[in-house]
């Protein structure tokens, strides 16, 4: 069997170089341009790309696609600073180009995907529900995007199955000791010197509680998420949004991610 | 509306008081009847008994549940004891009662089938697993059947995905460091005085982990389970082994639990 | 060698029927008494009581120690409500009553004494730490008390060794993300049905981090702490505040280090 | 005041190299050496060392620190592959230069050293111990070195403070379910991919557990234990075995509870 034709773009920084160098170690797959900032987008043209991988800029992020998605190359898009218009550029592109698809997502981490797919069907099944994440202590934000959406998901699920606020027993105390508040689910924002990445979420019921952990220990934890994404994507044309969608073996992947615009 | 009329059988005993307690408390549930060895079952039908659950031991099981669908009462059933051949019996006596149903399951916790249900989600995506399981110091069984179902099951998803078995790194060290085999996961059993029943699933990938914990800290941890499968049974005809066929809202329930005789 | 005479007052609520029963089933202790409120405190010294634990109530632990001290009974106190007055008011009638022992303990945990004094030891040796406290969905305080305490103490021992105030690096984010500030210690409170008791002290270095993690699961967990307090109060003359002391052999075993050539 | 004048050897090695790099950005520490295997041992005596640190290989530490010792430079020593023999050696060469300090130490993780430490501690407070270690999966021996001398620490504690061996309640199970028997303590060794190293002490008692975990994300949380060994080895002479003899504020430290009015 022929080899995966595989692209990176923004080979230099230090995501897209350890994308390269796992591209190149795939027996499936084969790396055929690396390219960063200065090097012209017809390189991959010229390589016989089949699926690219975007690890740039949001400045860049868009030229780079439209040449991918006019010249019929997939695209795998881990790039940031997506709004809505941003991606309905992107679909019109792609609608466009029947048979061609891109996948973008926030987040790379097969781990962190399937805890925010757990803890969305976890949810209905909880009286009591609250998130910590941890983070090393040079983070500017909190809580951190990941540990909002993971809450803003649990809490859509709460409402779809009816189930009421939880309550909070609190009536006196320090400020900040429940946390901050979103949608109704309390989330804590732990921050320590030698942590890099972690994600709790704690379900509570009569007599037992569940807790979904998920530690990344190392950037390296993107890798397996993008080599997926890349095997995935030229059988899913159109615009995909969010890795859970192509986590499709799973038994719950079908209904998946209530937000993703895939098949609107 | 009006109630659900249930029955407990069993209802002397520990969990069986409880749970007549708990169908008591619930708006929802009437509890018609509670009944031990020595009432006759026709208090269920005098007392007009749409679902029974039946709390009582291996020797009496059966001859409850002929009484119940002979009599088109739903079935909720926890206890143990069951073979092919006894679930084949009841099969037959559901068969022809058409409408009744019974739901047979080895552990009413929802967070413990969750566990389960998870942990077969993510075995496909991850290169290591293993299970810990951690138990009071009067546990005479190591591992812990629930432990030894989870790991069969996710041997069984990573076979099914075309996973190879995993590799055990350890060259040389102590007999039992690396736990029980169970079809190739290792099954490390804890024994700790002030624990309860307690299970963890860990994962392993590129650069993270994912960890699924289940706690039972109190016993009173099967009633909600019940009362949700007293709920579900009346419109589930027929025979439903494992409560996770009922945790139907959540996105993964309709391919679940590989081994359940419901639909066979 | 003849059992240690030890009454019990309070013995009809529930902690102190349990210690009752402890103390019953000690084969080294002799349960001579076991009064409430509306039995005569003579009977104490009718029964030649040693040593008595008091788990009363604010009201009336005053007037139960003040007739303790006064025959020369020791005095083992888990009921609340002290004040430094108070705490003055006993420590008077202890010096008139030379040889006469009194521990009064805000927790009989050993588990919890022994979270703080690690805690209180490690604080020197990590740039960061947070407690998170973890507690049934019942508790109208946030934090719980023994968690501002744990963080007292922390802040005090960091302090003394020098080290400056932790480094906070949100710089934007929700309100309450980051906890309530207790003297310099971030402190996060959980509220979550099915949980009891449960605290994690989490220190962080360069590159590695140290957890403390106290689990209550049942209240027995006092039981050991109140057994270790009678056995050793009678040799322990005078006003004690904190179980803490009396867990002398712990940290002083720290230092011979069973192996370690040095000094030999 | 004046740096202390420090110098790696074994530079070139990936905990040398990082050890040189800490020595030259701590503010009170002068690196005045970084040598390698072919560099020769008198750079040490021509660029004035108070303190060398040796992370060599067992071949050639003996004469390193021979040279070292013999011009009364102290010494601090992560090297491996002391038996008894050789640390008899170092010590004879540190009696004939009185002054003159080594601290030899099987781990400059400071956090795996309180572990230690806190476990010996509380071995003596509660009825059962086991020990939990998680490694990367290319780990070869199971279980980990650190985890065996953890398990006989506390062991030793137990023995030491009367208590009875531990009871298995296990009649029935699966080979190697309950772990390794370490002097009576069970060691479970988890190997995952993506974990680094970690350990975690379980002890349980009537009603509560506590548990101690370690975690060393990256190899960099040796460095604060290497610092504090050559801040502290000028004013330890002679032979020190082990991190913890310099650990020497924390122990002392837990007496001293702020707030006990015992002894006022």
């Amino acid at each position: 069997m022929s080899k995966l034709r595989v692209a990176v773009i923004g080979a230099k920084g230090r995501i897209g170089s350890e994308a390269a160098r796992s591209v190149e170690a795939a027996d499936d797959l084969d790396l055929v341009a690396a390219i960063d900032r200065d090097d012209p987008l017809e390189t991959l043209t010229e390589a016989g790309t089949q699926v690219a991988v975007d690890l740039t800029h949001p400045d860049a992020v868009l030229g780079n696609l439209e040449f991918c998605v006019g010249h019929g190359i997939h695209a795998v898009v881990g790039t940031t600073g997506w709004t809505t218009e941003r991606l309905a550029t992107l679909r019109g592109w792609l609608e466009a180009a029947p048979g061609t698809g891109a996948l973008v997502a926030p987040n790379f981490s097969i781990g962190a995907v399937l805890t925010m797919q757990f803890a969305q069907q976890a949810a209905r099944w909880f009286e009591s529900v609250e998130v910590i994440e941890l983070h090393h202590d040079n983070k500017a934000d909190a809580p951190s995007g990941t540990a909002t959406r993971t809450a803003q998901l649990i809490a859509a699920a709460r409402t779809e199955a009816g189930r009421p606020a939880q309550h909070d027993p609190t009536t006196h105390g320090l400020d900040g000791a429940r946390g901050a508040d979103v949608d109704g689910v309390p989330v804590h924002s732990v921050r320590l010197r030698g942590l890099l990445a972690h994600q709790e979420v704690l379900f509570g019921g009569t007599g037992e509680t569940l807790t979904i952990r998920h530690d990344s220990l190392h950037h390296s934890s993107f890798m397996p998420g993008i080599l997926l994404a890349v095997r995935t994507v030229p059988s899913a044309p159109g615009l995909t949004y969010g890795l859970e969608h192509f986590l499709t073996d799973g038994p719950a992947a079908a209904d998946g991610s209530p937000t993703g615009p895939r098949g609107a």
